[in-house]
């Protein structure tokens, strides 16, 4: 991890200005002095500046809609060849599979009346929500990202100008199932490399391995469970759902109940039995 | 369906106040005269009533711990039996499997700062985001939901009072994935019984089957999608996300690309092959 930091940088608020890239990289807002996406594959991408490079990203405020790098002439700018599913572009589509935020930092340069005047300015988290290739105005593939602030129960974004929803659609209610996510739950699903400690399944895709932290005893209102390793399990996002809606728990020897077979939960690091009773005796009481 | 509305009612406010239990039934706001939850097993809950009827109630404002019904005296209304999941109790269960809403409505009865004066006060729409059983102040087992106003990236909601958090914890950024839910995609996941259709699994929880629906064209800004059931699929969790991430897709024969087997996808309702290619085109292309 040597050192990259997600999500706000202490002292650094929402706003905050900077005229130069170098001033940028100092504060440790975005460290590269040249690229627009700071991160790697395998970590994410911490921070982004969207400054007007590519002719493509388009700028709703709360929602960005980001292009990716590469396949442009050095000289010109100009776009050359295909963008590569690599370095940046690969780094940006992990947060989507991680769950982490990107710093979003705009430049001048941008033409969106959500551009700073001068300089360079710190707008806050986005969570990267989708991410896919399309042919650009330059007729060569590249990636782009759609980035939210605010990841609300809500109608889905409207472009601006767009008719409001009518009667019908506000009816048809667009509603969200929430998983949390945590640094600390990325280290315990590394340690399972990804793998359901339930039934052993990885979910592989483009962004990398795919899993999800599932906080045994709540966190939050009223349980007040820890957010702490031995409070987290590495599941599927099938298991995470049975186990957060009470369809399975696990007895004191860590057996799987509500099961239509014997299992075992896997374990390769220390879980805390106090949190497993109290999901069992609170979420797991209907299994027969 | 025989007429039971989730969501906003059109023309009524939030804040919006009501002398009785007999005008906010009136308005269709509340419909039972008594019961504090309206609602059906199979349906889910469309709307509470928050009146201080239940003493381990506890209301934080947009997030609500609200007891179920049920297992009191008629005549001095204490709690005399443990509260069955069944009826009122079970519906609101329902809502998490279905990411519902439900419209929350508090009562000037009810010993809390964010009770109305007089009468009853429609408060919006609430997401149930956990529900467990728990012994209750007066011994017995009731039955307990964590209704939340916003669904947010955010941190666990702390409790009034509590300690602002450390600087360790604003580090360990909460995150989410989020999965749209819409009432058209409800129907059409009843269409495929809940079973998901590339793998036919169905998950059965305590507040029913779940699955989720998947919109192929995704809704919002930049695809622009339609919330409509052509452009819909019954998926269980694990299919969802490597279906959103580009781990799988559709050829023009159904056949799942990126799966170890050969397998069609499973059909009963009509599919747009536009909305197919379209996912195919964007966010497939990694698939070898």
């Amino acid at each position: 991890m040597a050192g990259r930091h997600f999500g706000e940088i202490e002292g650094i608020e929402e706003g905050a200005l900077f005229a130069t890239r170098e001033d940028l990289s100092a504060a440790d807002v975005h460290r590269p002095l040249q690229a627009g996406i700071s991160g790697s594959q395998g970590e994410g991408s911490d921070s982004i500046v969207v400054s007007g490079g590519y002719e493509d990203d388009e700028d709703f405020g709360d929602l960005i809609v980001y292009t990716g790098h590469g396949g442009r002439d050095a000289n010109t700018g100009e776009q050359i060849e295909d963008q590569a599913f690599a370095r940046g572009n690969a780094a940006l589509a992990r947060n989507k599979a991680l769950g982490l935020p990107v710093r979003v930092i705009r430049g001048s340069q941008l033409d969106s009346p959500f551009a700073p005047e001068h300089g360079y300015r710190y707008d806050g988290l986005y969570f990267v929500d989708e991410f896919w290739e399309e042919t650009g105005r330059s007729g060569y593939k590249v990636w782009r990202y759609r980035l939210q602030k605010n990841l609300i129960a809500s109608q889905p974004a409207l472009k601006p100008g767009a008719e409001p929803p009518t009667r019908v659609e506000r009816r048809q209610v667009t509603t969200t199932r929430i998983v949390r996510d945590t640094q600390l739950s990325i280290r315990v699903k590394q340690i399972y490399d990804y793998c359901c400690q339930v039934c052993g399944i990885r979910l592989d895709t483009p962004a990398g391995p795919y899993a999800e932290g599932a906080h045994i005893k709540p966190l939050g209102v009223p349980h007040d469970g820890p957010d702490h390793g031995s409070n987290i399990l590495c599941l599927c996002p099938n298991h995470h759902v049975l186990f957060d809606d009470g369809a399975i728990a696990l007895t004191d020897e860590l057996e799987v109940l509500g099961l239509d077979m014997r299992r075992k939960l896997t374990t390769k690091h220390e879980i805390n039995f106090e949190y497993i009773r109290y999901h069992r005796e609170h979420f797991g009481v209907l299994i027969k």
